[in-house]
C-alpha cells in the first residue's frame, strides 16, 4: 500500500508517519520509484505498537525507538517483550522505563514487603514499586494510617485482574502484536477500572446507608 | 488556636488559609482581638476536607465552596453527603461534578448496559459512566474489539473492591469526615491499585511464560 492508506487505516497522519520513518522507528518501506515506496501489515502493526508505546505509553520518540529495538532484539521470548514493554526490563542504554529519581533511596521498602507477602515473582525495576510507595506516604502525610498490609485485599483482587487481562492476549502469537495488545488494555483501560470501582462504590454505600437512588 | 498553628497542624500556608477564608470555605474564627482570631478542631478538619476536595479531586475554589455547603446542609445523611463529595449528586446550582461535554448524547449506553447486568443501583449523574463508555469507544478505534460484556469479569473484583473501601471508613461516625476520608481513599488510592495490577501483570507473565525473574 501507499503511505496515504497506510495512514487511512493506520489513523496515524502522513506528516507523522515520515517523521517516525525519518527517526528510523518505522522501518523503510520498499522502494517502487525514486520519491514513492510501498508498505505491508508489518508497517501498519508496527505504526499501531508505535502509536500505544507514545500515544498510551506515554515514551518519548527516543525512548519508543529503544524500546522497539529491544523488543525486536527478543521476539521469540513474549515474556522478556512485555517485560521490555511495560518498561520492567532495561531497553539498553539509557532506561525510558525507569521511574524518575524522587529523593528517595529507591527501595521502596513497602512494595517489597507487600511483593514478598504475595509470594510475587516481580522485578526490582517494575517502576509500580514505587507507585506504592509514594501513595503510602502521601496517604500518611495526609493522617490517613494506611501501610502496605491494608493494600493486602487489593492486592488479591489485582492478582484476579491480571489473570483477566492475560487471558485476553493470550491467543495471540506474535510477540510484537502481543505488546502492543498488552501496553493498550493496561494503559487504556486503567480509567476504565477505577469507573467500575467508583459505580460499586456508590452501589454498595447504597446499600448500606439505604437512601433512595437518584434518579 | 492561632492561625500559624492551623497552618502548621494542618499544613496549608498561611496564605491560603487566609484565601479560603476570604472565600468562604473556611468559616471565620472566634475574634480576640482586632487583627487576631482563635481557631478549633473543626477549622483544622475543615481546611483538611478543602484540600481532599481541592488537591485530591481537583474541584475549583468555588466549586469546592458549592460542595461543601451542600454537604453542610444534608450532614446528617452519609449517603447524600458521600453523593455530593463524589459529583454524583447535583450540589446546587451548577454542577461542578458533571463531567464535561463530549459531543455525545450522554446516555452512555455500555455503563447503562453494564449497571443493569450487574444489578447496581447507581445514579444517572455519577461521572463515572462517561469514562466506561468513552474508554470502550478508544480502544475500539484502536482496533481493539471490547464492549461492555468484556467489562463484566472486572466489574465483579469492583464490586469487592467497593465494599473493602467501604469498610474502611465504616466506624467514622462524622459524615464530613467520612466524606473527607472517602475522597482521600477513593482518589488516592486509584496510582497504587493500578500499580498493585502492573504487578500482579508481571508475576502472572512470568508464571505463563516462564522465564527466570529478573533481578
Amino acid at each position: 500500500m501507499r503511505i496515504s492508506e497506510l495512514s487511512r487505516r493506520s489513523g496515524v497522519p502522513n506528516a507523522t508517519i515520515k517523521y517516525y520513518l525519518r527517526e528510523g522507528l518505522l522501518p523503510p518501506g520498499r522502494a517502487t520509484a525514486a520519491t514513492q515506496a510501498e508498505y505491508d501489515e508489518t508497517h501498519l502493526r508496527r505504526l499501531r505498537l508505535i502509536r500505544a508505546l507514545v500515544g498510551v505509553r506515554g515514551l518519548s520518540v527516543a525512548s519508543a525507538k529503544q524500546v522497539l529495538e529491544a523488543m525486536t532484539e527478543h521476539r521469540t521470548d513474549p515474556h522478556e517483550v512485555l517485560g521490555i514493554a511495560f518498561g520492567i526490563r532495561p531497553s539498553g542504554s539509557g532506561d525510558p522505563g525507569a521511574a524518575e529519581d524522587d529523593g528517595t533511596d529507591g527501595t521502596n521498602p513497602e512494595a517489597a514487603a507487600l511483593v514478598e507477602a504475595m509470594g510475587w515473582s516481580v522485578s526490582e525495576h517494575n517502576p509500580a514499586r514505587q507507585i506504592i510507595d509514594r501513595t503510602l506516604r502521601t496517604l500518611r502525610s495526609l493522617d490517613v494510617a494506611y501501610d502496605w498490609q491494608a493494600l493486602l485485599p487489593y492486592a488479591e483482587l489485582a492478582e484476579r485482574t491480571a489473570r483477566y487481562d492475560l487471558d485476553r492476549i493470550e491467543s495471540i502469537t506474535d510477540p510484537l502484536e502481543k505488546a502492543e495488545r498488552a501496553v493498550l488494555l493496561t494503559f487504556l483501560l486503567e480509567p476504565a477500572l477505577m469507573a467500575l470501582r467508583r459505580l460499586a462504590q456508590e452501589n454498595e454505600s447504597t446499600a448500606r446507608h439505604g437512601g433512595r437512588a437518584h434518579p
